[in-house]
């Protein structure tokens, strides 16, 4: 059986307890592996979390896979205790020849936390026993399971819909529970309708009649779980259940990321290991990768526009005093505070954007000025340098006589596409360029135009550039600008089309933007200033 | 100047105040053109919500062409009043002589929202002056604008945190507005910091100490926006500011769909016409739309996962009882229970839909299991037909052989793109089809691949299609699939294409699909759609 310390300074007195791995994989969409779900263990330890809810052994073959697996040996765990999550015995069935509970032993897990229906309409209407039934279930699984040597939590199902319906039937099973030995039982907003205000006025008086060590399970159906959460904490509870990203059912569980982040920079209460805090952005980006979800950029604490400014307004007053426009100072949580230079902000955002990029400007004045009116001018076409960093930079540099000049100069290029006869469709792209004084004509296919272009494109520039093979792209998007609706009313497709492409070469990313009537152009745009940005970094400014 | 009736339930007693146009628009990534913005009015004036911010006129040009626009008549508010957002007279000027406040009154509307500062350190260190002439700043602009017949709400910004630091400073502002007239203060926690428990207390302490009527605006940077708006409303607010789907600076702002649904389903509080709430979903979708941000699946009440159930636990419980596990019926506000990995929710949704247009499936159950798996196979493979009712309705009467032939058949097309060395780029097509027995070739040329292919394919059967003349395409939108990067992760380019096609004959509009690895080849096949969806209503189905 694995068995770890507890290492937060709060120790044993408050649980971070998460749940990704069970209701997180809930969540439409998510489907993780037996592997997936080690590796997130790895991170919600690395973390510092109390419990990892790993899963329910017996129910789900994967479940009971990862259990064996991590008892085996393949993660260490150095801070967590693993949970291993499940029911009580079935109504009518003695605990000891309930073959689910046995799996719960048989997982090896040192904490259990075993759901209970804790409404009595569920208990007639869903379960079809009775309250007395019902509570022998809990107490009989709860002594069984502590008995076997596991710390045994209980989840009230249901419980705020419940006790609003019939309180005494709804403490029946929580008393049930800690006669079995349960030390903490947790409250569940399973349908995930509650609101803070009431939420809390229940645990209150919950932990008033009982004096049970109380625990608190959200769901996020009314955009309160993280709220509800710390509501609940502040009415007494010492144990929250997360999830990361708050994945889950319908509209989730409350995010582990922004409860912790609210325990301890709002409430200081030490929740994790010290050295965790500035970890959240990345564990939260890693734990989406794997979930194959694209990180929530507007996330609380850990998205990547947390700390992003747009604002011209407060761009100049965040250039003298960050700490004014910030709730907190985003290297706690591992964030970066940035300024989108949009229409919306003028020279002083330009000039912070430029010292996040290692230019000074503020000696340049004149230029700042120019750059100023050319991105003005660019944004009212259609371009947008909020995500395009590595474009600004270039314009930047430019603007300041700071550029090189590109390794390779276009002279024409061409893109056939036919739909043959047979159905097949093939795109191909011929280009016309001179590099290192050379003039060179490559042709390419690819599945579409722009992956032709670009497969053509480094055809013809490999044996001229010798860091373009490591250069991929990672991300292409494109935006039809409706706005340009207006002017050209007769042809939906006749409008601006802004492509974004984001370019990795292993180490770093960037992306780059091309704005153009033409798609494959504006694309193109874009693919230049990839290859620009890259090969300013490998031969950097005469500055 | 613009003025509409109240015509909400509670009337003025309760303001829903959307900031979609200004606030909203500082979510990085979003960038509304003029369009956009008319189109987004529109909408949240027919969910009927009271004010209706619409930017900061004589700051930013696009928002000065909108209030003039609006002032033309380009939209009838039929529920809400318009809001313009300034900032009050500058330090040391004369409020009769500020541009700002001038361009205020010019864009006519009869509601301004003044931002003033009311943390004393945002004063002194990001205004640079003192608290006596803030407060003079304030009264003077609120007190001149309500002589110009305007009804002033005053947002105090970064009020908790200077609240917290000095509050004799900060109510001093919300009564300096008062004086001059404003007859709301909003309480603005700019920094987003705030969580629900001491943001309530600080309301409920400002309403006991001033007697003010007292407005909410909320960040979500702690994942409380939504809760610290309710929790404001039961300390005593009546006057709430969101935006749709919680687009914002940052984190972004409360959400107003999530808002909205809490104060009705849960607080019983009436604050939209009655029949509003069940067009919640429909909004919500149609604003991420004009917004071009992908609705957010999981979004308490509106997203298409907010009312479902992954098959488990109580799959056939759900069935029985679905009131014992979704915390509303999710009718109400528009949107659907789903049961997710059972056959039987997909069925029921394509009965529904069949239904809406008029297709009876119930008598068909073999068509509708064959119509299912079609369904679930095209999105299996990225295709969507939430947005393209057009395309759908096709492959439903298709499927029930209710379908005429293809006034044209398509042999093949070629599309020729050349950057040429002068810079020129020319876009050529040549559609090879069949129509009315005979073999047509047609070649147009076009501002971009897509354009130049729709202007072929009508030249070749404009003499064969007497009503194609009044078909025009009236939008067009691509979206790349990030998700099939996973397999092909060498290039970005190479990922699979959806683009959706909006047509209109001059009386009704229709939206179409294509889904290809090639954009051009996915624009035709939405092209194709539109087409055929227009001969389909020319001449009806055989049925």
């Amino acid at each position: 059986m694995l068995r770890s310390p507890h290492v937060t300074p709060l120790g044993d007195s408050f649980h971070v307890y998460d749940t990704t791995l069970r209701d997180g994989a809930q969540r439409e969409g998510i489907s993780y592996s037996v592997t997936d779900k080690l590796a997130v263990a790895r991170l919600l330890d690395s973390l510092g979390v109390g419990f990892i809810e790993g899963g329910w052994p017996g129910a789900l073959p994967k479940d009971t896979e990862f259990f064996a697996r991590v008892a085996a040996g393949e993660v260490a765990l150095k801070h967590a205790q693993l949970v291993a999550f499940g029911s009580t015995r079935r109504a009518g069935v003695k605990v000891t020849e309930d073959p689910q509970v046995k799996a719960l032993l048989d997982s090896q897990a040192p904490v259990v936390t075993l759901v209970a229906k804790s409404d009595r309409r569920h208990v007639e209407r869903a379960l079809r026993t009775d309250v007395a039934e019902n509570c022998a279930m809990v107490r009989d699984t709860v002594r069984h399971l502590v008995e076997e040597g596991r710390r045994v939590f209980l989840d009230a199902e249901h419980f705020f819909d419940g006790y609003a319906f019939d309180p005494d039937t709804s403490l029946r099973v929580l008393e049930s529970a800690v006669e079995g030995g349960a030390d903490v039982v947790v409250l569940c907003d399973t349908n995930g309708g509650q609101l803070p205000l009431g939420l809390s006025e229940t645990v209150a008086d919950v932990i008033a009649r009982t004096g049970f060590r109380v625990g608190i399970h959200c769901q996020d159906d009314t955009s309160c779980a993280v709220a509800n959460t710390i509501a609940a904490v502040q009415a007494g509870a010492t144990h929250v259940q997360c999830t990361a990203n708050g994945y889950g059912e319908r509209a989730g569980n409350a995010d582990l990321f922004a409860v912790v982040g609210n325990l301890v920079t709002k409430l200081g209460l030490q929740v994790l290991p010290h050295e965790s805090l500035a970890e959240l952005t990345r564990v939260s980006h890693a734990l989406a990768e794997i979930a194959n979800i694209a990180p929530d950029t507007h996330q609380a604490y850990v998205g990547s526009s947390a700390f992003a400014h747009k604002a011209g307004l407060h761009a100049s007053a965040i250039k003298v005093d960050p700490e004014l426009y910030n709730h907190i100072d985003p290297d706690t949580v591992g964030n970066d505070m940035r300024v989108l230079v949009t229409e919306m902000a003028g020279r002083a955002s330009l000039e912070l954007k430029g010292r996040e990029l290692g230019i000074d400007l503020t000696r340049r004045p004149e230029a700042l000025t120019n750059v100023v009116r050319k991105v003005k001018e660019l944004e009212a076409g259609g371009w947008s340098f909020e995500a395009a960093d590595a474009s600004l930079e270039l314009l930047l540099k430019a603007e300041l006589s700071e550029l090189d000049e590109l390794p390779f100069r276009l002279e024409s290029y061409r893109v056939v596409l036919d739909h043959r006869p047979d159905g097949a469709v093939v795109s191909e792209a011929t280009v016309k360029v001179h590099a290192s004084g050379e003039r060179v004509i490559a042709t390419a296919e690819g599945n579409g135009p722009v992956h032709a272009l670009d497969a053509a494109l480094r055809k013809a520039l490999l044996p001229h550039l010798s860091w373009l093979d490591a250069v991929k792209l990672n991300d292409y998007k494109v935006r039809i600008l409706a706005g340009t609706r207006s002017t050209s009313a007769e042809h939906g497709t006749d409008a601006v089309t802004r492509v974004l492409v984001e370019s990795t070469d292993g180490e770093q990313e960037w992306t780059t933007v091309g704005v153009h009537g033409n798609i494959v152009e504006a694309s193109w745009l874009a693919l230049c200033d990839a290859l620009a940005h890259k090969a300013m970094r490998v031969s950097p400014s005469r500055a």
